[in-house]
């Protein structure tokens, strides 16, 4: 089971160029990283007043609209709803890092893959056909009403899967995804993803005690389980 | 959408070949297809007791195990616990028309694909990975728990993809969920399968009101959906 922002899917890369040309097309004098950045910055935030505060179960297309209304609001862009839903989709419209079809394609030969993301089911199924993700199947936070890292998403993902917890492996390019995994039993395989947030920054090192798997990108690690 | 027993795999000779391939094995002198022609037959009752009759919701897994308990116990056949198991799996393990595969490549280069089953998530991942059936995604009524033709299943599933319900097509060998789908309000495709049952059998005229499209199999109806 992959987590798939940043995981499978390079989303700063791919909204930034989404905002630049729709900014363009409307003649918008933007930082649009900037404003990438800060719509990302207002997604944990939301989730965890979800998760933690007894905030009112949203899908992540509604969680993201909300925050860009904000945003837009904040640098005085007045957009039609359209234009807004447009934006707003372009988190369906994400494009994978350079292995992660190919490291899939290889996975696949092997096991049944899935996505366990945040992301709602129209969400991923739209960024599997945009992206042609050859996915097994689609799993979302959308189907238990518990985001990760809430534990039931992990253990209800398995179950719906008729799998024993330590029969699933989880694959995250985040501490945060891999530590509650780990919590729950799940097998976990680290993906190193330095670039996802811009610049270089890396979050696990390869001996930690919490990672059973630690692999550059998706192809090393269908390599590394090929040669188990 | 697709349905998928008897529109998307040949239930009725997978089982059977499971069956007697199961049989010989512990040789057993039974007759398989009316075996399992039983088995089949004690699904719709307890599908519709569950719709319609306020019992509470079962898996198709565990629906199946329950109709295959009563009948070892008819046909006086004693079993093993992981036994019952690797012949109830057996539903997972289906293979596909000859058609079908490339019929949902086609269709795959055009559209998002999804089951709509009333298998439940595990059996049609499974059957997937078994049958090497390319989905975009896996829909099942287990997400919903409403068994179709409950309009709940049909409606829910175009709305977890985010479409309109005139935007989604369900393709279906079977009268009963061709009309369930189009009082709903999706567009209709009906492939013919005569030998599901084994005989030769047609249920739906070319003619036919309630269907949009009438195609003898998948790659047929992609054809005619690539020239519309």
């Amino acid at each position: 089971m992959f987590d798939v922002f940043g995981t499978v899917v390079d989303w700063r890369t791919s909204i930034i160029q989404e905002c630049e040309d729709f900014g363009k097309h409307r003649n918008l004098d933007i930082d649009w990283s900037k404003f990438v950045d800060e719509w990302r910055a207002g997604y944990r935030p939301a989730i965890d007043a979800i998760r933690l505060e007894g905030a009112r179960w949203r899908v992540l297309d509604d969680v993201h609209r909300e925050i860009l209304l904000e945003l837009l609001n904040r640098y005085s862009i007045l957009l039609s709803d359209s234009e807004i839903e447009h934006l707003n989709k372009s988190w369906h419209r994400l494009h994978p890092w350079k292995d992660s079809v190919n490291g899939l394609i290889e996975l696949n030969k092997m096991f049944i893959t899935a996505t366990l993301s945040n992301g709602n089911m129209s969400l991923l199924t739209n960024m599997a056909k945009f992206a042609r993700l050859p996915w097994t199947c689609i799993l979302s936070a959308e189907l238990f009403k518990h985001y990760k890292p809430d534990p039931e998403t992990y253990t209800e993902a398995a179950s719906v899967l008729g799998l024993n917890i330590d029969e699933v492996m989880m694959v995250a390019s985040h501490k945060m995804d891999i530590l509650a995994a780990k919590e729950c039993g799940l097998v976990t395989a680290y993906i190193n993803r330095p670039y996802e947030f811009g610049d270089y920054f890396t979050e696990f090192d390869q001996i930690e005690e919490s990672i059973d798997y630690w692999a550059p990108d998706i192809e090393s690690l269908a390599e590394q389980l090929r040669n188990k």
